[in-house]
C-alpha cells in the first residue's frame, strides 16, 4: 500500500514516530501561548508520558537541533514540525458519503489547520445535491470524474457505507486520488503506488467497552 | 491504565482481535442484507484482507462455533458479535468541549448504533449555554457534578483544547466517570482503575501526509 519506489527515505520512518510527532507539536504550541522560548525532551517527555529517549530518537527524524540544557527554541520546533508532518500544505480533498460520520468530518473546520481541505463532498442521494454543510458544496456522485479534472484533489475521505467502500476505493483511484483516507471496516485492496489511512473509529468503541468490563467472556 | 483486579479474564483479549471483530461484524452484516445465511472464515479473511487463520482465532475468543463446510450462522455470528462488543448496551456519555471536533462528534449518530449515547456536551463558553447540537443539550462545565449526579454517564469524551485535557480528565475521574476516549494529543493520566481510549485523528494525516512524499527528510 505504500510506493517504495519513488521516495524510498521517506518511509524509513516509522509509523509510531509519525504518530507521536504531532503529540510534541500540540504540546509545543502550548507552550509558545505560554511564552515559553525554549523546550527539552525530557520536558515533552514528561508531558506526553514518553521515555525521553524516545522523544529525542523521534526527534532525530526531524531537522532541527537542541541546545545542550536549554534544549530546543520553541519557535524553530513549531516551525519544523508542522512543515515536516506536512500540515502547511493545503491537501485538496474530496469527501464521499455525506451521510452521518461524513457530514460530521465536513463540520470539523480542525481539519483545514492540520492541512486537510475538503473542497468537496459527493454521494449517491440525489436530495444532498446543490446542499453545502459548514459552507463545502454536496455533487452527486455522477459529478466526481468532471469535479476531479477541475479540482484535481489528491486525497479522498471513505465514509461511505461498507459494502460500497471497495467500488467508491477503485472509482477514485481510476481518477488518480493519490491517498484514501479510510474510516469504514473494510479494509480496501488498492494498487501500490496508493497510499491507504485506516481509521475505525467504532473499532476504539469496542476497545473501550471491552476494558470496562461490560463483556462476560 | 487497565483495572486488572476486577475482571482479569476480559483483559485476555488482545487489542489488535478487538479492533478486528468490528470489521467482521460490519462486513458479516452487509452479508446479511444480501440474504445470506452462512459465512465461513475463509470468506470473512478474502474480504477483510486478515489472514484466514487469524479470523479464526479471533472468533475463537467470542462464544460462537461454526459448522463444517458450512461455517457460521450469520444470524447468530451478528448477535453474539454485537452483544460481545458491548454494542447492544447503550453506553451514557457526556462530550467535553464543544468546538469543532466535538460538535462535529455529537452530529455522529452513527456511535448510538454502537451503544455510545452522548446524553450532553460541556463547553466553558457561555454563549453555548441552553443551545442544542444534534438534539443533544449543551451546558456550562460548571453544571456537570450536578448533571452527572442525575446522569451518572459512565464514559466521558474529551475534544477540549489540549492544554485543558488533563484538568478536564481529573475533574471526570473525580465525579465517578470510569472511561475516557480522548482525542486530544495530550497523555492524560488516570488512575489504574479508568479505561483511558486514544483516538488522534490528525495524527492520521501526519502518516498519510508523509506516505505520499510531500515530506522531504
Amino acid at each position: 500500500m505504500i510506493n517504495q519506489e519513488n521516495t524510498p527515505s521517506v518511509w524509513k520512518l516509522p509509523e509510531p514516530t509519525l504518530r507521536r510527532l504531532p503529540w510534541y507539536l500540540a504540546f509545543v504550541k502550548l507552550l509558545k501561548g505560554k511564552g515559553e522560548i525554549y523546550v527539552s525532551s525530557t520536558q515533552i517527555a514528561k508531558e506526553i508520558n514518553v521515555d525521553s529517549s524516545q522523544v529525542a530518537k523521534d526527534l532525530s527524524f526531524v531537522n532541527v537541533s537542541g541546545k545542550t540544557r536549554v534544549g530546543y527554541e520553541i519557535e524553530t520546533l513549531i516551525a519544523v514540525l508542522e512543515d515536516f508532518l506536512g500540515f502547511t500544505i493545503q491537501h485538496k480533498t474530496f469527501l464521499f458519503g455525506v451521510g452521518s460520520l461524513g457530514a460530521a468530518l465536513l463540520q470539523d473546520s480542525g481539519l483545514k489547520q492540520y492541512g486537510l481541505e475538503i473542497v468537496a463532498g459527493f454521494d449517491i442521494r440525489r436530495e444532498l445535491e446543490g446542499t453545502t454543510v459548514n459552507g463545502i458544496p454536496v455533487f452527486h456522485i455522477s459529478e466526481f470524474p468532471a469535479r476531479q479534472k477541475t479540482l484535481d484533489a489528491t486525497i479522498g475521505i471513505i465514509t461511505v457505507p461498507v459494502d460500497q467502500a471497495q467500488d467508491v476505493a477503485d472509482h477514485l483511484v481510476a481518477e488518480g486520488v493519490r491517498a484514501l483516507w479510510n474510516f469504514t471496516p473494510c479494509r480496501i485492496r488498492v494498487p501500490e503506488n496508493v497510499v491507504v489511512q485506516n481509521t475505525s473509529i467504532y473499532a476504539h468503541l469496542a476497545v473501550m467497552f471491552n476494558r470496562l468490563g461490560f463483556i462476560n467472556p
